[in-house]
This record gives structure tokens, sequence and C-alpha cells, in this order.
């Protein structure tokens, strides 16, 4: 059987820059299952309706239908035993729990200011006007405003990514010898970058650039061939 | 054997505050090993010159003299494998890695400013002209200077804990349903801070606040029973 993946796409239909869809992707990739993604625009939700939820990732897997990264994830653990792990065990994904919040507090927060009129520029025309709305409304400004102050954005990258870089610097992975989910939640917030924005975020002699390169070849280059600037 | 752990110790010879003697001082319990704790000061540095530097924890177990608490808790799980393990297997150790960067960088950081006066207090007053130089060079400005701006430092600090508190919301541990060698790194930031002052860093409703009462209690109560505020 082959996995349906919904996946967050742009005005180009191949232009794919969901972080969370990204951990699917990879997830699926590092365990070598089937999938096949479906074009998807954040206001298609009868689309994913099925998931009892409005947004991506979500995917099918023959009778089963899950949304959420972390619980896709599990669940691919747990549904296929045989292949090559996300989380070798409970204490390593207890751990790699922390690491998801820290990725999606302290990662997210630093790259979004960084990227979000990009990121705006590639939604396709009929989402546009939903995110900046409901982006508008959570931050409480202007996605304009919200991308200004260009020194601050820099800094506060830079000093997110500390954790991220000691780790790379002594390890392959941040799951150590071997990708683990975790390496995937954290890739996922470069995707998101690199898909849509010509920003570099880490500079070529960064240890953090050298590990993403390595998720970038994996499992065939299926990261690094996708559409984005070559940052 | 008892191993024996130099352990930095305050004008009260009791008063035990080391962040990172309190990890080893937890993985010891953890893994049920009988230890001895000897009270060191920053100045003495002869004492502990078989271990090649000047900074504690170091510990004696037999003819190895090993200091650096990431390195003893690995060589505390290969010397002892059959006892309760720090790490695992390799990926939550490398997982570990990530926290333990984690909580130097973002959360010693957060924590530091809020408590740093309390702390000089404490030292030896042989080592209070040590502890302030050494860190006044560190930081460029006096520790009073350092420990400036009240609101900023809570705000700091609220920030940098989300994703412990992410994460003890939804395990009892950052380990998962047992505590791994990372949360007793993260402990131990809690420990440097209730052993010097006065200062509530969580509230009594915060699920910060249980996890750590769950680790004050542990083993016997060897935390909660150390000398420190009770907040």
């Amino acid at each position: 059987v082959t996995i349906r993946l919904y996946d967050v796409a742009g005005q180009d239909s191949n232009h794919r820059f969901s972080p969370f869809c990204w951990r699917i992707k990879m997830a699926l990739s590092h365990k070598g299952l089937p999938f096949e993604t479906i074009p998807w625009h954040l206001t298609d939700k009868s689309a994913i309706a099925d998931s009892g939820q409005g947004r991506a990732p979500v995917i099918e897997d023959g009778e089963h239908t899950l949304h959420d990264s972390w619980r896709i994830a599990c669940y691919l653990d747990s549904a296929y035993p045989n292949t090559p792990p996300l989380f070798t065990d409970a204490s390593a994904k207890a751990h790699a729990l922390f690491i998801k919040f820290w990725c999606e507090r302290d990662l997210h927060d630093a790259i979004r200011p960084i990227i979000i009129l990009d990121l705006l520029k590639a939604f396709h025309e009929k989402d546009k006007a939903y995110f900046r709305e409901s982006r508008e409304k959570l931050f409480k400004m202007t996605l304009e405003r919200f991308a200004a102050e260009e020194e601050k954005k820099q800094a506060a990258l830079d000093r997110a990514l500390v954790p991220l870089r000691d780790s790379v610097s002594l390890n392959q992975y941040i799951g150590g010898a071997q990708p683990s989910f975790a390496d995937f939640i954290v890739f996922g917030a470069f995707q998101w970058a690199r898909a849509v924005s010509p920003t570099q975020l880490v500079t070529s002699s960064d240890p953090i650039y050298a590990w993403r390169d390595r998720l970038l070849d994996a499992y065939g280059g299926i990261a690094g061939k996708a559409k984005g600037y070559a940052v």
C-alpha cells in the first residue's frame, strides 16, 4: 500500500514548504515506505475533513487517516516495526519530544520573522488572504511589522541555534550516528526557510550547514532536489 | 568500592550548590552506587590535580579519576552496566547531549543573573574574590551590573523554560516514565538556584514544579534534604 500524504503546496503545486510536512517526508523516506504526496492548500479544508481537523500533514494509510506530525511518527514506528526506527526506544522518544518543543518555540520563532514575507509570496493566491489574516490575528501586528527589525532577527537566530550547533559539532546527527525523528523535526525548519527564502540562515563553514547538507543528500536527495533556494 | 566525589562546597561545608555536581549525585543515586562527597572549594586546585584540570565534579573510583559531568555519566553507564541506565541507548544519549547544550546555554544563562549575588554570598571566604574576579572577567561587567534588570531576567527565564514545561506536562520526566541523565542535567540547574537563592523560579502550579518535586523526593530525598531554600 502506498501511503498518501497531504502536503502543503504553494502557487506552484511542486513548491512544498511546510516544516511539519517535511518531517513526515523525511520520516517515510528514512523508513523506506512508499508514499505519494497530494498538493494541498491551506484553504482546502474539505480535502482533509476525514482527519477531523484542518491542518497538514495528514496521512492516509489504507484505512487509517492521521494528522499531527508527532502522532504520525509514533504511528509509523508502531505500524512498521521492521523498518528503520524514528525513535529507538521510549527514552529516546521522550528526549526527542523535548527537542520538538525546543524547535517549535525557539527555532521556529527565530526563523519565522526572517522568512514570513517570502512565505506569504509562496502561497497559492487563494491562500494568501487566509494566511495573512490568521497570522496577523495571532501576532497582533501586520506581517510587515512582524518581519521588521533586521538586526534583532539575526541575533535571535544565532542565539537559538547554539544547542543545535554544539550537538552536530560532536555528532553526525542530533540522533547520533544515525538520524532520528529529532533530526527531521529540526531539519523541517531549515527546509521551510530554504523552500521560500533566499536568506542564508547559516554560513557554509557552520557545522549546522554540514549537518543540513547530509540530510539534503539523504534518501536519494528528496529534500535537496525539492524546489528551493541553494542557500 | 565507595566512589568519592569532589563536590563544590560553600562557607558552610554542608552547603552544596554546583549544578554540575548535582548531576552526578543524582546519577550515582539513580544507579544505586555507594558514594561519599568531599567538600571542595574553588581555589583548592591541588586537591583535584590528579584529574588534570581544576574544576569539580571529579570522581575517584578505585584507580580511575575522572572529571566533567558528561564524561563521568558515560563512564558510570559503561563501568556499571547492571545498574539503572543514565542513557538507555546511543540515540537517547545523543538526544540528551542536545538537551545538555540547551541547558547550559538557555537555562543556565537565564538563571545565572537571578541568583549570582546570592551565589557569591554562599562561597567560602577564600573563594569569593576568585569567583568575583573570574566571572567579572568573563561577563565583562561587575556582578552587580550582571544581576541588574529585574524584569528582563524573569522574562528571559519564562521564555527559556517553555520546552521543559511542555515536556514535563506530557511526561513524568524528560526521559519519559523514568528519569534519564537529561533530567539530572536540567534538575542540577534548579538545585543550583534552590541551594543559594530565596527567589522562586517557578510557581507551585507549574508542571515544572511538580517535576522538580519528584526529583527532590527521589532516592530517599537526597536533593530535597540538602541545604537550600524551600522555594
